[in-house]
Formats: C-alpha cells, structure tokens, sequence
C-alpha cells in the first residue's frame, strides 16, 4: 500500500505521543460527522449505483468523441485535470479543461475543437458560478445545435440554475452529493465521469479509495496513514512554526495532483488568520528553479516528497565514453537517475535540516491514485479536527464574488 | 509603457522616501557592475549580431520540422517555455520541453515526435547537468542518424563537455556568454533561438527589452519601474514581514513567465537564512482554489498581479434570460468578466488587509514580453543590491549534485 515516512522531520517522539489522543478524539470526532451525514466524501467510493451510471454513459459515448471539454472552475475541474495528468492513455479522447474566463484561453480551446466532435460537461455544484455559466453561454453558442446530445451537466440533485439549464436542454444530468464541497469531489460524477470518459478505470480508482478508507478509520498509532500525515504537520506548524508546505512531487504524471492538493490544503484551512501555504514543486525539474530557496532560504518549510515505483524502462546508452560527464551515465537506466536525485534532495534537505517527509506509491495507477486521493482527503479533514476549524466551508470567497456581480450589474448587488 | 501600480501596498510615503537614496545606490552598485562585464544580461537585447545569427539560423529550418524538442532544465528550459506560452502561433512547429529525467516524460515525449520531422536543441552553459547529458544521450539514439543536420548545441563559447560532443558530432552551437547565468539568460541563443523557431519575432522580443533596459538605470523617484518594484518588495519584506510574494498572473499566456520569474526570484534571493518565497497564482482559476488562503490565512503574503489588455474579442451570448445567473451576463464581453474578477480581487485583497500591487502590460506581445523579462530582471537585480546579497550565485545546489554523483557512480565522488 501506499507508505507515509516521516523519519526525516526530527520530530521528538515524546512530542508525538502527547498528542496522540488527540489524534485519536480527532478521527472520533470526524467519523461521528461523516456517520451522521455532514461529510460525504468518506462515503463516494462505495456508492456503487452512481459508478456504474457513470461507466454505462461513458461506454455509451465510446468512439463518437475527439475531445471531451470541461466547463467548470476550482474543484469542479482539478479532479479532472489530476486524472488525466496520472492515468492519461493514447487513443483517448483529449481532455480540454475550461477552468478561466480569459478570452485568450477560451478562444484558442475552441479553435483547436471540432463542435461535431466534443462532449460538452458543465460542472457547478451551485449552478449559478458566474465562470462556468459564461463559458457554457459561449461555448453553448459555438455548439450550435445537438445541444441535448453532446451537453451533461454536473450539478446538485435538486436545485440550481444549472438543473433548469439542463431541464430545457434536454441534457443528462449527474448529481454531486450535496453534503459533499466541491474540492472534496472527484469520487463522485464530478471526476469519475470525464475520468471514464477520458478511458480511466474508475472502479480500480474507487476500489483504492475503498480500501484506503478502511485505514482511514484506525485510531491506533502507526496505522492510519492519514492520521499519521495530519499529525506530523499539524505539529510542524503549529510548534515548529513551518508555514509553508511544499510538496515535491517526483513523477510528472502527479503534477496536477499537486495543484489538486494545493487548493484541498489552501481552502480547506486558511481561515481564521491560521493555515499553512502550500506549494507545488516538480522533481527534479525544480532542482534547477527552487532548491536554493529551499535549502538556504528561510527555514519556514515543511517539505513532503511524492515518490513513485515502476517507471518505464529507458535506459541510457554508451556515448563519449570519455567525457566526464557522460561515461558515468551510460548503460544505467533513467529511472535509477530520477531516483538517485530524489534521494539526494532527501539527503540535503535533511543535512541543512530541513524537515522532510515522503509518500511513496508502490506505481501510478488507477488503484493508488484512488488510495492516494482519499488519503490527502482524510488528513485534510484530521488537520481541520486538530486545528479546531471547519476545513469544509470557505466564507472568504465571498466577498470577491459579491464585487464582481456588482461590476458586472448584477441585479441585488 | 508598463505600469507597476503600488497604491494597494499601504507603504507609507516617508517610509519610502527614507529609502531612496539606498535605493538609487543600488542602481549606481549594479551599474558599474554591468558595466565593468561582471554581469551580462542589460547587454543582451542589443547584441545585433547574436540576434541576427539566431534568425538566420531558424529562417534555414523553416518547413523542415514539426517539433523542436529542447533539452534543458531550469533557466535553460524555462525561458523558452515562457516564450512558448505567450506568443505561440498556429502552423509552427511545436515546442516539446525535455526538463525532467521522469521516464514519464522522456518517454511519451519520444512516441509523441517523429524522429526524422523533429530539431533537437540541448541547452546547458556548464556542458555537463547530469540530467541534460542523460537526456541527450536517450534522445540521440532515438534520432539515430543526422545528427549534424538535427542537433544543435547551447552552451559556453569556450569549455564543457557539451562543446565537445558538438565537435564530433558536428553540428551547430551557439554561446551562452560566460557573464551570463541561466536564470538571466532568456534574451540570449538560450531563448532566442527556440523562441526563433517557433515563430516568435525576437527582434520585437529585444526592442521592447532595450526600451526597458533604459528606463531601468533611471534614479529619479518613480521614473524606473524595476526600481520601484525592487524597493517596495524589499520594504515588504523587510519591514512587513512578507515573506511570500504571489505572482498572481491574469493571463494565462503569463503562466510560463510566472514560473520563470519563480525561478528568477527563488534562487537569486534565496539564501544566507533569507530570501522571499515565490508562488505563482493564476486569475480567475486561483479565486477557487487559493483566494480562500490569501484573504483569511496568514497575513504573510505580498500579492503582484499581472494585468493585460488588448484581449480577444469574445462576447457572452444572450440566453436563459429569466435565470439571474444567465441575465446579467449576456451581451457582455468574456474580457470584461476577466477584469471585473481581477478588480474585484484587488479591492477583496486590500478591504482584507492584504498588500498587493499591479503590473499592467497594454497587451501581450514580443515587444512588452521583452520590456517585461527585462524589469524582472533588473529588479531582481536591484532587489539583491538593497539586500546585499548576490543575486547571482546558487551555492546550495552543489551539495545535491555531489550527493547524486556519489550515488550514481561517477569518479571522484
């Protein structure tokens, strides 16, 4: 299963034992939550009706589409984008996020689609999200007719502008869960149906999650993976003031899990003037961007490292011998490089003492990604319980919304 | 011009007046610098002969290849990517980034090109980054033969391995000034010439940094934009405590250029225990991810936001009149969303305390992309005389080098 090592973060295990009963009262605490209904996220991957809606549509679209185009914002699109980064196959369906209104992306996405060839999905829990609805009004236009045939939309079961909009449409409609927040959705139709759409196994995804859920639950120390994660940071901000988060994915195939953990980690806790920033950085690319800051900048980091098993075979052929930089290289295989710098970042953050942890997924496939999804979700939900905050609203949106509908002359505002 | 617009800082104008005589001693400092050849890259953007031979050299390519596949990580990566993401234009070739050793990577990059239709530029000032060799030796196998004719080389005029592997290969090279580091070097072969190939008018590219470059050596109060934004980021974090800037681009042809800058700002700045950490943000789609965190999280944050005009026409079309989340918007253009949503974050950000200050471009372009680089760079340059540090070493990467050489096997390590 996925391993959560925390060796490198130097924290006191006497420290750690003090605060294990809270940690145990915090998955307590959430459970009795999720059990009574407040929190569906816990409970997506075992809703086993809604996965096989989503496979039966998708199998029903099979080879009618070029591409499949999203039209939704924050987490009604990074779910998406994280599929299709890890589990991107050939021969699928492009996927082509729509998740700005910036007239620049917009108007390049449609000039590179096919309108015959598309399926539309319009994702907004609401309904009523200002980005979403003028892209779906522009793209709506640039469709032309089929609209019935080629749109779905992606909203609350029973209210919204979004459910009429697909009512006179004629479209089908997918519901999100309405006790689960958009950034903890992609188990449910708001990522599983691009994810099939786009070729992913959703029920290997559901399946890791499942068994990840099981552990989830643990109270006993060393075996909630989640809990030990929550736990390690919650004390690394909280007592040895780390602000910021940086997590070091290295695998390019989970770069856009990285930016669907930034928002999970960002909204979800940034509140109350408390939080912790977190950064997405890729290995080893960001050797050569970041590291110097990281290593003899501010010590105000906590560093988690992404690591994964069973790269591709590629190995490095013999040429120039005799040059120093190349002899040392041939004949050895690229993985073993990729590997050899993440352990060598390790090893430095750790000599200049700067706390590191690292998950490991045994590979990147449908199965780990689901175990590795629900597992960034329960230590989001664990760190709010020990925080003592609600890691499911975010009231600070608000306000810039309210001044947008004003400029925009929206009636009541 | 571009505009940098400091009002929403609240720094208050004796603060600022205290410090500006330090401030025009960092241009003289960085000046005489420049001038006695310590630092290279204010000259780039007037090297005639350098720029002419970068576009001779694309205008002999021109219908030869689909891809131009570069090798390169860091600054010898991410200027051409910043170029790519602003200025690209249908029917040229594409540009495919090799900045990574993932096997991930490598290896879909390679099914993705044809091996004959494909222009191969490594890039690397030193001759021998390990992960720039490596690729380069995969890579070379994959193109099997004509190589002179497909490869060509970016590096120091004088020494390094890679010079020597483009003797006996045979193919072209182009130089990289010694007094030029890679972070800085965008406005040398580095940039230009993938720049070139793509289509990007890299004369425009310099007029527009040769434009800027003059108003950066400018000393009077508010005549210098780089100057400017220098001081009022050292204030924030000197005085302010901000230890983290976001770069929160409106545009999403900013995007390259905001991980360009991450670099720029991260390893110039950051060491001895000090520097600011960098976080690139991109508007509107980070309002539903990270908004949350930077109105109601920590007040550690220093907020830059890139506005642009001149956008694509695209208007909202009339539909679902009687919706009151369809109404307000039809008939309106998709630009004039995108920039009520920025404003509509500054005045959040600034009735919620946070400081944040705007960069305007009139419109994104070869000529203002190329002023843009060049007032980053300065100011990262000016930014490193207030702090007196040397903005252009970046001594805390050696030891993971080193440690991944030992591990790798190569002698003497």
């Amino acid at each position: 299963m996925i391993r959560f090592d925390s060796g490198n973060l130097l924290l006191p295990p006497a420290l750690l034992n003090r605060y294990r009963r809270q940690a145990a009262a915090a998955v307590e605490s959430f459970r009795e939550k999720s059990e009574n209904g407040l929190h569906g996220f816990p409970h997506l991957p075992f809703q086993d009706q809604a996965i096989a809606e989503v496979r039966r549509y998708a199998a029903s679209c099979k080879g009618r589409f070029d591409a499949i185009c999203l039209i939704g914002i924050g987490g009604s699109a990074l779910g998406a984008w994280t599929l299709d980064c890890a589990l991107r196959r050939p021969g699928q369906p492009r996927l082509v996020i729509l998740d700005n209104v910036d007239p620049a992306l917009i108007g390049s996405a449609l000039d590179s689609m096919n309108p015959r060839r598309t399926l539309v999905l319009v994702t907004t829990k609401s309904g009523s999200t200002a980005e979403t609805i003028a892209t779906y009004m522009v793209v709506r236009r640039w469709l032309g007719q089929n609209l019935a045939r080629q749109v779905v939309a992606i909203t609350d079961p029973e209210k919204g502008d979004l459910l009429e909009i697909a009512r006179r449409e004629g479209c089908p409609v997918f519901h999100v869960p309405p006790n689960v927040g958009g950034r903890f959705s992609i188990l449910s139709p708001v990522g599983l149906l691009p994810g099939a759409l786009i070729g992913v196994d959703v029920r290997k995804l559901c399946a890791g999650a499942r068994d990840m859920t099981r552990l989830c639950w643990n109270t006993a120390p060393g075996e909630n993976p989640a809990l030990e994660a929550a736990l390690a940071h919650y004390l690394m901000l909280d007592k040895k003031g780390k602000t910021i988060q940086v997590v070091f994915s290295y695998s390019s195939l989970l770069w856009g899990l990285a930016f669907w953990f930034r928002q999970l980690w960002a909204e979800s806790l940034g509140k109350e003037g408390r939080g912790q920033t977190p950064i997405a950085a890729l290995g080893v690319t960001d050797q050569h961007s970041q590291v110097q800051l990281y290593l003899e900048g501010p010590n105000d980091k906590v560093f988690t490292l992404w690591a994964v098993g069973g790269h591709r075979s590629l190995k490095i052929p013999k040429a120039f011998p005799d040059l120093d930089s190349c002899g040392y290289l041939a004949g050895q295989s690229l993985g073993r490089l990729f590997d050899a710098e993440r352990e060598a970042t390790t090893e430095a953050l750790t000599r200049y003492r700067r706390p590191n942890c690292t998950v490991t997924l045994p590979r990147v496939n449908a199965y780990y990604l689901g175990a590795f999804l629900q597992l960034l979700e329960f230590q989001t939900a664990f760190m709010g319980e020990l925080m003592r905050i609600n890691a499911f609203d975010q009231p600070g949106v608000e306000l810039g919304k309210r001044i947008t509908y004003a400029k925009m002359g929206r009636k009541g505002y």
